[in-house]
């Protein structure tokens, strides 16, 4: 038994090293972290965090701190089911998307760190090992550097081990996405898998024409060509683009992803374990995907979602994300050979540097 | 020009006159109501608000407070649409729902409220005038009260004018509904119009069976019979089930009603202007309706919402809402023969009490 007494909530801005930019967001220059600690009657700790690109992490603080006690301490920290459910439902209206889901997800991989932890077995063996080794990319946040720069940033990767990229697309000329796009190519070499994610930008016959013009460039995958709210139009875009499509980083529950899974609109499922639902909810939508024979990939978070996806039979490529949280936790993700690893701590196996954090805290 | 000088937020827990209860919520002992006033540069003044069921409210303020400001001041106040897309790119990575869509709608509400006052106009002939005088029922939120009480809560309902009358259902047996809906039906005599509100409490199976159950009764809709996020769900009840349905209180976009409108899931669309993005979401979302051929109900803050069905040539009935915040505004809804009646004050013409309001402030 392990009954919840005590969360500590943590809001903090922590500078990025390099400006990143995308087609939606602009520059970004910093982002939120918010984080949870669940303390049980034991004194076993588990540990959870969400993220933003810069807004809505007051709020998601607020809700971790204001609501979440109310609603869960004084539970069975195992029952993370019916604690999914108590809060989902605590939080409803006003809720069901936006800030409160990523407040949820936080809890919710905090709650399944401490499970792993009691239970002496590393997360991605509690849900259901698979293979340890995930393969795994890196994903740039690169709109706005010069060709030379993009290059170089590659280059880095390749030294860094990654055998697998991710560059951005969705530039005002549909001629320099496809330059830059064919510069990548021609620099990784034939069949290194490549990635293109145009976050939203286009209209629907906009991603249509430009799926078109990559086409030539033997992408894995062109990801978040259009709106998340327009399923019928990933639809229409998968089937005449010609290009696999990736989406789900901007899909807040099982229930969203189900249309795009069932329906046929998407290739690669592509939830965040931090505001999707967290761990409970990204093993609910990896499980549909393996129903209807899709992989799953990921987005954000890579040290958590390597457990996840070491657990999943039909996992696609992880995500190594590029907000440099590693510089803030003990052991950052190991590399071989491109692919990722799943380490044997228990839990999920990420400390904090929480004095490191203190100096940024938002709160 | 009325460039946006200045925004005042307000965050307050306001205790219920009577202690209401629904199948999801169980006991609502108070409401949390969050408002924002916006000032423009020439000194005008537009007031919005939102409101939750008794959490959440936190965030909403923490996001009106620490992320609209730096998104919309020094803004044309008049450019609702702009002003609406910028808010909901800037919050949309951990927006896009929940508490994010809720500070959105109040800020909509007081740019048009806004707007409509500098025009010298009623809201609802700034909108698009099409009958002042819209139908209208009482809201019982009622599910725990003994049949004694519900029949006196709808006898004094008749006695404020009211001549349509929604009442809870989904109690744990469904022969207590039905004996309920009966004894309603026989208290308020045939064609009086009465409808049901599950407040998402099924599954689809569950739902049809109660639909059946209460055809008898000549319900005018059942409301919510399941979660907001099945679509095909609800177009099974209403066909299966033989009753019009009503939904929407808990779709939080023009993109999340698309679907149910589209797709013939429901009966009566019933957005909730102080959750839906505003009054530039709810017009969409009537518009889409009528091209459906659809009637647009409504959710909550009647106040505001009477403006908004009093401009649409497919409104049904307009839901006068049981939190009684008329206690803290300076005119309430007027009542004539079971219509509410649009005010012609200008722009919305609610005024609150704030004197009234600090003494119950949160924050
Ligand atoms: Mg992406
Ligand atoms: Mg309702």
């Amino acid at each position: 038994m392990a009954i919840l007494k005590d969360f500590t909530i943590g809001f903090y801005k922590i500078p990025l090293p390099v400006v990143l930019s995308d087609s939606t967001h602009g520059e970004i220059t910093a982002f939120e972290l918010i984080t949870i600690r669940a303390r049980d009657a034991d004194g076993a700790v588990g540990t959870g965090y969400t993220y933003t690109v810069g807004r809505n992490g007051g709020a998601v603080a607020d809700i971790l701190s204001r609501e979440i006690g109310e609603v869960a301490l004084e539970m069975e920290a195992d029952d993370t089911e019916q604690l999914w459910h108590k809060v989902w439902w605590a939080l409803h209206y006003g809720g069901r998307g936006g800030p409160a889901v990523l407040a949820l997800s936080a809890l919710d991989i905090a709650l399944w760190d401490l499970k792993a932890r009691r239970a002496s077995l590393p997360l991605w063996r509690l849900l259901g090992g698979f293979d340890r080794r995930v393969p795994c990319y890196a994903g740039g946040i690169d709109l706005d550097l010069p060709l030379d720069g993009l290059l170089k940033q590659t280059d880095d990767n390749l030294g860094k081990g990654f055998r697998a990229i991710k560059m951005k697309v969705g530039r005002p000329s549909l001629a320099a996405d496809v330059a830059r796009v064919k510069a990548m190519r021609g620099h990784l070499g034939d069949e290194f898998p490549l990635m293109a994610d145009a976050n939203m930008k286009w209209t629907v016959e906009e991603a249509i024409r430009a799926a078109r013009a990559l086409l030539p460039f033997d992408l894995t995958w062109l990801e978040e060509p259009t709106i998340p709210d327009d399923v019928e139009g990933h639809a229409r875009i998968l089937r005449a683009g010609g290009v696999p499509i990736a989406a789900g980083e901007n899909l807040r529950s099982l229930w969203e992803f189900k249309p795009y899974i069932a329906g046929g609109a998407l290739s690669y499922a592509e939830p965040d374990v931090t505001n999707c639902g967290g761990v409970t909810s990204f093993m609910k939508i990896a499980r549909l995907a393996e129903a209807f024979n899709i992989p799953v990939t990921s987005h954000g978070a890579h040290d958590i979602t390597v457990h996840l996806l070491a657990a999943c039979p039909n996992r696609s490529y992880l995500e190594a994300h590029g907000f440099g949280l590693d510089r803030y936790i003990e052991h950052p993700l190991v590399l071989e050979q491109g692919m990722a690893i799943a380490p044997d701590r228990h839990g999920h196996g990420v400390a904090f540097d929480w004095k490191g954090l203190d100096k940024l805290s938002a709160r």
